[in-house]
């Protein structure tokens, strides 16, 4: 096998373990120095391919690429960048190979969500009908889920685990002033499609009447006399009601309640979010005095709190990619496999990325209790071995230390530049 | 010196480390059985005393009062009540020391802000009035960070801790993203009054261009026009602005920027938020993308992430309160002193309540830089130590485990009720 270069790139929303990827597929790649040579991880993800700004991480540390291991978001930059189709765009995909063509790539290990996998597919796909030899490897991630085959992906667990801690100490905070103060807590979280990041604020109850009292799913209809039904119950009961509610959150006829019709100062019809929609409704009718946070990028950013079974397995997908590419295999991605039996096991498998791509893993709905508002044991049985562990980052001057990258480019070698 | 129970509240916002307060009040009290009997904690802070709701914490286990350590928001229950001036409502008083001469309290444990100071400073002027013998400790508790002579309040840096690390990751994800997406980010803190929580926010910054790159106070008037011109420079040089905003942010003339003019889906006037109002402005003038996170009570309750100085200094004072009514001490608060010198040392003094007692202290304009948009290095001197070492409390399941109390009530022994 003669030795070639991988390519490495980020792709769409980051998150706080996917750069443990990153870390598991330039350490593995360093062991292997017989058949891999350089890691290039591209600038600004898949954009850097085209535009050919390809960072030379044989330049950075070994210190600091261990440090990626507990960096949150996407070290070498990530883009929210969708190839169009071979047929609407030859040129891109074409350009893409010219770009691996001229610096010797042979691994192209690409880290994201549905789209990429798709990406990752039809390059694979393209190379070799052009004859260009390459292992395409897809390399999971995303915070919200819902890749098909993997047992989970990395980059829930996080914002698993930060969504179930929020909930509970917000919850703590609501519960200790609720006789004279606030009653109703909201937190919005990220979610547009599925709520299983929701639905992990449902881990922060352990026990009867415990926080969160209401879980507002995309999956169910939206149902306003029954949502304040059971608001005004948990109010009566355990003085006070704490509501996590996913962004998507919408009514039957898939209106989402983020597009409540507020119009800010200019006029203009302004996307509120669902928390201050919910709270509006609870003070129109009930009139409880209300509270509400949106967690936004804090959420999946949240390495100091990030899960360290998710770290672990963000980093053995990363390096289980580097293996699959050096036995030879092409258009997979490492899935997690969770194991039979009661204790938690997981190990990795290789996915076919036609049986990836494009297909969207929902909420089973037997997830979800019957009301609709809550979790079920099933659902916790699957998301709580997610969010177990701890995985400090390490503190400078009270605040995590987080590597500063150098990103030296490789020089170019193709004379002309892209326009993307 | 007579045997006497204790009665120790909490008062008004909760913190991440108050009850670490008031685990130093009950442990050290459980030093000293010879003295002090019983402590009792008012059901939902003072207004447990006026109803005669006392948690006899004699009948938690020593683990539990140890966990409170650990364990963030009023575990007893706290509660924004004021109490009236001795001429307009005596009563009210009257009943407080009649419940405490019912239960034998000898010492009176007031853990809060400003207004519970007075209080407490009322209460040992009238009991003395009355003729009833108590030593009443006021013991500082404010996120606020507003209260004189001590040179900082528990809770406080905790709060400045989560900030700093909320804004140090979820600027590490906009850099990520922002050639091709989000460029502006805003983070909304609490400090209606005081920019002190704001300015932690600039602890997140290490170098030259680091996020945030933009800190709005209440202190200085807010100035669209600069305010524009300061996010298009960053964005221009960094590619990203990264904002952090008081809640308490205003106009010259006092209006809020959080009362933008918005209108709900009801018509009704909303207070929106700082973070959507500056959102809007931006997207309107420069017509970035922006996203924007209120961390509402999930910044004062983040246990998880406090600051070891802060529960340090948190039990420090809870446990000096004890001592110093052990010493004969009345109508004080145990106050935080820093030591002279370049490493941080500090100490517990006493301070008198009526030099303490609706005081507020604000940030010092040379804590600010001159453009009004930043912290100096006076101010990051100031705030670093108030952040340092991590404290973390045990995971169970995933998420911290926070003990719940069993909340015994001493049996009643007054014949009244009493209506608050």
């Amino acid at each position: 096998m003669a030795k070639r270069n991988a390519f490495y790139a980020q792709s769409g929303g980051v998150t706080a373990v996917i750069n443990a990827s990153a870390c598991g597929v330039i350490e593995t790649a360093r062991l292997h120095k017989k058949h891999i040579g350089k890691v290039y991880a591209g600038h600004n993800g898949i954009i850097g391919a085209l535009t050919e700004e390809l960072i030379d991480t044989s330049k950075e540390s070994a210190s600091t690429i261990a440090a990626l291991r507990h960096t949150p978001s996407g070290a070498f930059g990530s883009c929210r960048y969708k190839l169009k189709s071979i047929e609407k765009n030859l040129a891109e995909y074409e350009r893409l190979i010219e770009v691996f063509k001229a610096h010797n790539i042979g691994y192209f290990f690409y880290n994201g969500g549905g789209d990429s996998a798709d990406t990752c597919l039809k390059i694979s796909q393209l190379a070799e009908r052009m004859g260009y030899p390459i292992q395409a490897i897809h390399i999971p991630k995303t915070v919200d889920n819902d890749l098909p085959i993997t047992d989970n992906c990395p980059g829930f667990g996080s914002v698993a685990k930060y969504v179930a801690v929020s909930t509970k100490e917000a919850s703590l905070d609501v519960a200790s002033m609720c006789a004279s103060s606030t009653k109703v807590f909201i937190l919005e979280v990220m979610g547009r499609h599925a709520g299983w990041i929701a639905a992990a604020g449902g881990l922060a109850a352990q026990n009867e009447g415990d926080a969160p009292h209401i879980i507002l799913f995309p999956e169910i209809a939206f149902n306003k006399e029954k949502f304040l039904k059971k608001v005004q119950q948990s109010v009566k009961k355990n003085g006070y009601c704490t509501i996590v509610a996913s962004e998507g959150a919408q009514y039957k006829d898939g209106t989402f309640l983020a597009d409540a019709g507020n119009v800010d100062a200019f006029g203009h019809k302004q996307l509120g979010g669902v928390a201050p929609t919910l709270a509006a409704m609870v003070k129109e009718a009930l009139g409880y005095k209300y509270h509400w946070a949106l967690a936004d990028y804090l959420q999946r950013s949240a390495r100091h709190i990030a899960s360290a079974t998710d770290v672990e397995q963000a980093y053995a997908v990363g390096k289980a990619a580097v293996e699959m590419a050096l036995a030879g295999k092409n258009a997979v991605m490492p899935a997690i496999i969770r194991g039979k039996g009661k204790r938690y096991t997981w190990s990795i498998v290789e996915a076919p990325l036609e049986k990836v791509a494009n297909v969207e893993r929902m909420m089973p709905r037997n997830f979800i209790t019957r009301d609709g508002f809550g979790i079920t044991e099933k659902a916790r049985d699957y998301l709580s071995p997610l969010i177990q562990g701890e995985d400090y980052p390490p503190y400078k001057n009270g605040v995590p230390d987080y590597p500063t990258l150098k990103k030296v480019r490789a020089p170019k070698k193709l004379k002309k530049s892209f326009r993307i």
